[in-house]
């Protein structure tokens, strides 16, 4: 097994821990000091709470936007302290450590992807200490990341290749009877609402009508097309589908959140 | 026209994104994929949404606690994928890139300043790709800044001298008979009610009472001035008027925020 | 006086600002002016609002993992602009720099320490301009802390060795009668409670019983050793008495929070 992964000192970090308390802050101090010369960024610490599916759907789509050799961490971990697998992924030159709960799900199925497991045994190499039960992304991910980021241990020695991870907890959209079928993953600061309805399955349709919350909206380019208070759908910068009420909160507009369907049909 | 600009390798960041999303760390992605040595500081993320009035406010008593040659970036821009432009503003040995929507203004006036609007057709000299219609901050504004600030390219070769910019969407205060009459741009972590009074403004009177939420309220000092619980008005450390109640909320206490009028009035 | 402290390079920083207005960006601007090579981490600026134990508690708990040789700076300052005076603190090969209002008192009592009172006069070292009467982290400490963690200046040359601070404002938990009385100090982003309850104090109960919020705890070793929805008590990462519920929040099913009391009990 030879993993063509060349570190660039840069590391992502991706966890549902808010910005309350030490624990994104330690995680940072423990890679600074195996590793003082990482470039650490934070991608977001408000993932909804022991919700692994919207932590992957931001990687799959953010990952590539940091250079190549980038390592990327993800820690939302409701299993802590059980047996629970160490997965590191590597897709495109870049490269992603999260627990085995099928985070990492979306990106191993969207690329040509090695898939490793961590093994147990393997992590004495790094020296691990103090392991507690309830902060592995402290105790674990962040001395393993550490050492990857920096080039000081080749992931080949961490683990074996597998072909079996857990996989998401989300359904992908699914077309019955001309209707595509999908559903809102997250909604952002401004109160949009983000689908997994990827761009392409939209442009499937001709003349599409979107129906969420019970209304029926159609679809444009830019939140500036409609004026203030309207509502429209468009591809956003992610390349899925949102819903957005242009200057205000389509999530307080229509009342609808994370895991409420959304329905495309042909025609108006 | 020669530009006096030596970019330091710092770039300072003020969005209107909250921390939901993985939007502010693409950002800083993009723009270590460029220049891998910039140091990005956050300024802050929790501009009110679509006010870009609150981000000039904050940058124009802020971006001198950073080194010269800081390149501060600022974007709120509910215009985005319309035709609105991207100003450069340089004053005072800092640069600031945001959309041409109000946000500069402040700081335009306040200094001798060159005024450049960014020209579509040398943004290709920096090889921007897959340009999204709602995400400009990492499309546009991020590249350009990451050239900017590791001195890759001069602001002079961006676009033309210009005189013409959008006008901040805040009137500043206006003294009437008299009462001098301003409002709360923004309030703080602690609920510190923080106004666009200038401390000079201030400064006219001799026995100055600020009236705001129905209340009459001395001028002091500092916080610890006063009794837990009671109200004060005092010159901040941005040297502007601040309504504070001691250890405890001003905002709560008196039921007011963004946008309430303040007015000074001679005697008490 | 010899004080062992060597630099490396590393700031932690600790505060009760929150993340509106530009308050930590500056003081980082200000950093970054003086010691360009600064390396700034967050530790946390989501401390409850004037209350320097819970800042206390967190950097006691944190700072060792962070590399050998870093400044701690912790700003929760109700008596900015008063004569209270600032204390730099020397444990274990960190530096700690905080207001002397009781925020280091839980270190300084934990460790073999020096304190040292920082000496106005000492300050005129360091060149410190147009101070603020309301944010001396921007004004003193910033540019203090910058100094240290470079090397430029000595602790030595700061001050005087003192036995004489502010203690801290929380009782350590008491015995009486076979039960120890302790209480929660702070809650995280999933709703678990954190007590001042070191893991110790727990292991001299050969089975114990907790009280809180009108239940009766079991104690357990992590989160997923009992269903969703269960509540249960661990000794966390930080080596203290955590309730939890599992994958829920135990602060909303419990419904208490700082400064709530906890009791251990021996037997059920």
């Amino acid at each position: 097994m030879t993993i063509e992964f060349e570190p660039c000192g840069v590391v992502s970090l991706t966890t549902d821990f808010g910005h309350r308390g030490p624990f994104i802050g330690t995680m940072k101090g423990v890679m600074l000091s195996r590793s003082p010369d990482l470039k650490i960024v934070d991608l977001t610490h408000e993932i909804l709470v022991h919700w692994p599916a919207e932590a992957g759907f931001w990687l799959h789509r953010s990952f590539s936007y940091f250079p190549r050799g980038t390592v990327h961490l993800a820690v939302v971990d409701p299993g802590v302290g059980t047996d629970r697998s160490v997965l590191i992924v590597v897709a495109e030159g870049h490269a992603f450590v999260a627990p085995d709960n099928g985070l990492l799900a979306e990106v191993i199925e969207s690329y040509e992807t090695t898939v490793i497991k961590v093994n147990n045994a393997a992590l004495s190499k790094i020296s691990l200490e103090n392991i507690s039960a309830t902060f592995h992304g402290r105790d674990i991910f962040a001395p393993l990341v550490a050492e990857i980021a920096s080039g000081k241990v080749d992931i080949e020695a961490l683990g074996e290749a597998t072909l079996d991870y857990i996989p998401s907890l989300i359904e992908p959209p699914e077309l019955t009877g001309g209707e595509l079928k999908g559903l809102i993953i997250t909604s952002d600061n401004f109160g949009n609402l983000i689908t997994n309805i990827d761009a392409n399955l939209l442009q499937q349709f001709t003349n599409p009508t979107i129906l969420a919350g019970g209304h029926e909206l159609p679809v444009s380019r830019t939140y500036a097309d409609v004026k203030p208070g309207e509502l429209i759908c468009l591809i956003n910068s992610s390349q899925v589908l949102e819903i957005a009420c242009a200057e205000q909160s389509a999530a307080e507009a229509l009342s609808i959140g994370r895991g409420s369907p959304v329905v495309i049909r042909e025609g108006n």
